[in-house]
């Protein structure tokens, strides 16, 4: 039995609301999986404007929870867990608590329901293990699972409050999203409501959106910007906490459009958007395609514009012309150019380029060529050097680039160059 | 200043060492970086039989990094530290842990002169910024850092021992792999000798691979066997201790011969190897090529396979026959085929790598027809179906799957196993 006295909460006086993360699990001290729910968190926690001071994941131990639990609680009015929630001996998370908090342990009748048709229709037994994760401590708020079985739950504990999710990180957002991020904020802001919206950025180091948003969130109250790296891409938000929402989301639609000043055409998106997926959006509104024509990128270029569900109704295919064979084969490059300029060069990607949008007929094609390294480069042509050209309805534009990092890197730089490139000829 | 009492170490008697990880930083704690950093130094602490209890990340905060350190140096034998040694202000690492050993703070020369050079070679002039980061405590052990400008270095700390790295991960890692690993393993195990190689598996389920290597570890005295997802693959660690060296190197031979026998052909390599470098080498060493004609990985196999560098040494390229007119037109699809069969079918995938070969002079031909999802799926022909055929010389193969998952992993799965296919081919 847990002493209730270990909990007693000492809630840090503070306009700032302090929240700690723990994460649970074996797997986690073993090193077997990589903990990216802490990172998720957090980045949810900041955007709130609650700051979360300490980070900890310990073992599926008893006493190591009981430990991380009563510290976290000592210093911080809101714990976020995950883990230590699912069927087996060793998921520990909800007995730990219950027994903290003094209360016993009951069965949730929504997550038992929702349990038994699951199993029922794939025709499967119930053990008592399942039944171990439709478990959560009396008196608890249960938040339902909309992508597994084990429900989240919020736990009062002397003046804080746990908020317990299970670690499956899908599982774990979709609660996040849907009953938890709203119940911070109402713990978090005393009645302030936050409006917040994230931008995506290409084409900008982050050094140089930092500087063209100088002095932005001076300009109004309470307001934020933050930054996220998602390489190639920066992502930049924008959070506005106001005690009106009508109030906050003005402040921040004042902000946005003075971040679109400032920062351009580099800003491609929003939210969920991705550069694929705002192309393929471009290309399909007009009624227009694209094919590729792919030498040091291997594929990639395709790969990427494909990630898009539906994207078969404006991406056509491509070649991956990875030898100078095949660039004279299938796209009608000269000999003569191989010859003089190489198969890194202007001329080279942009007969790429019209090879493959005659040969396929579509509206647009795009070329890429270089030299991703970490071998191949000369002082003429360095590893990274690379050049991509694209062919339009009577338009033909080329663009040269020696990018810097790893061959992975150079590649991913050149598909994203590449998109960027037909996004912008589209668009305009 | 530090009470030293606080530091006072508390080393629970136990035949494995434990150990904790601090990893520092305001950048954790708001969720802008993932730390990858304590899952790589927790498996590789789990390989070296070294039990890591608690990861713990803090702000870059003089009174949360005490705090930090006092409560590991309390629980462990040896913290690992990452971050806080960079030049600027907030990193406090050196300083916080010199005051707690009660030294003083010094300069490296080894680090200062490789600093000096850099900035000279680079036409930077020096700021007293720059110095910090050079900079360990008094009395310290100093770890070169192969890949950057601040050292790593060994402090004790009462009974236990600090070690203390920067934050950039491929920093990290490189005095991980020089100094620290070899370090550990001397505190770890009194003498005792590590022998542990990685094998990589694909195309048998982790619960597979557990079922067959059953009763594996008590083949030899002082085994394990440990297990890492790298989706679509699975990573099996062999690791044995030993007083002898040669004696461990022996067992493990011994356990290595028995865990080939049981996994069989799922065993595609070792250690860095990947799918397609080991396909790579295959092909390169026998002289023989390989083209891909893909449409619902859209050019994910070409990229993957051109992910190794000098790849175009056997990959000649391929096509991206994602439309149905690509497929006749650039392969030679017949129209019959597709109007009976679909292109997502044996015959489809089947007259793709044909005419792909036969167009491209390669030795091998592979090609993928499938329904990535999430739209697209039939009764008959599900989310999932993959369909690939490879054609070589004198030979025809195809495979049908329905994989599990989303659109990225059956695209995935898909492209792993049209490599598995070719190599299994290549090497038969």
């Amino acid at each position: 039995m847990i002493n209730r006295t270990d909990f007693q909460v000492n809630v840090v006086p503070s306009l700032a609301m302090l929240a700690e993360i723990v994460t649970i699990g074996d797997e986690l001290c073993r090193g077997e999986v990589v903990d990216t729910n802490s990172s998720f968190m957090a980045s949810e926690l900041w955007d709130m404007g609650i700051t979360c001071t300490w980070m900890t994941s310990c073992r599926d131990d008893r006493a190591d929870m009981i430990q991380a639990f009563r510290t976290a609680l000592r210093r911080a009015s809101a714990v976020l867990v995950s883990g230590g929630l699912g069927p087996t001996e060793d998921d520990l998370t909800v007995d730990v608590l219950a027994e903290a908090a003094g209360v016993g342990v009951t069965t949730d009748p929504g997550a038992l329901e929702r349990l038994k048709a699951r199993f029922a229709k794939a025709g499967y037994a119930l053990t008592p293990n399942n039944l171990r994760q439709v478990r959560v401590p009396e008196g608890a708020v249960v938040f339902p699972n909309p992508k597994g079985l084990a429900p989240g739950f919020e736990l009062r504990l002397g003046d804080a409050v746990v908020l317990a999710m299970p670690g499956v990180p899908r599982e774990l957002t979709a609660i996040w999203a849907q009953s938890v991020a709203p119940r911070l904020a109402e713990l978090a802001a005393g009645g302030e409501k936050i409006a917040k919206r994230t931008f995506r950025v290409f084409g900008l180091a982050e050094a140089h959106i930092d500087h063209k948003l100088a002095g932005l969130s001076s300009l109004a109250d309470h307001a934020t910007v933050h930054y996220q790296v998602a390489f190639p891409e920066t992502l930049v938000k924008l959070v506005v906490r106001d005690r009106d929402a009508e109030a906050a989301a003005q402040k921040l639609a004042m902000l946005e459009r003075e971040l679109r000043m400032r920062l351009g055409q580099a800003v491609y998106g929003e939210g969920g958007d991705s550069l694929p997926s705002v192309l393929g959006r471009a290309l399909h509104e007009r009624g227009e395609s694209v094919v590729v024509a792919e030498s040091c990128t291997g594929g990639m270029l395709g790969s990427i514009l494909t990630e898009v569900p539906g994207s078969s109704r404006y991406f056509h295919g491509g070649w991956i012309t990875y030898t100078n064979e095949a660039k004279l084969r299938e796209l009608g490059v000269r000999e003569d150019t191989l010859r003089h300029h190489g198969a890194v060069s202007e001329q080279c990607t942009s007969e790429m380029a019209r090879g493959a949008r005659e040969r396929a007929g579509s509206t647009y094609a795009v070329a890429i060529s270089g030299i991703a390294g970490p071998g191949g480069g000369t002082p003429e042509k360095p590893v990274g050097t690379v050049h991509v050209a694209m062919a339009g309805p009577g338009s033909l534009r080329h663009k040269h680039y020696v990018f810097p990092g790893e061959r992975d890197q150079v590649r991913r730089l050149a598909c994203y160059w590449a998109m960027a490139m037909i996004l912008r000829e589209v668009t305009q």
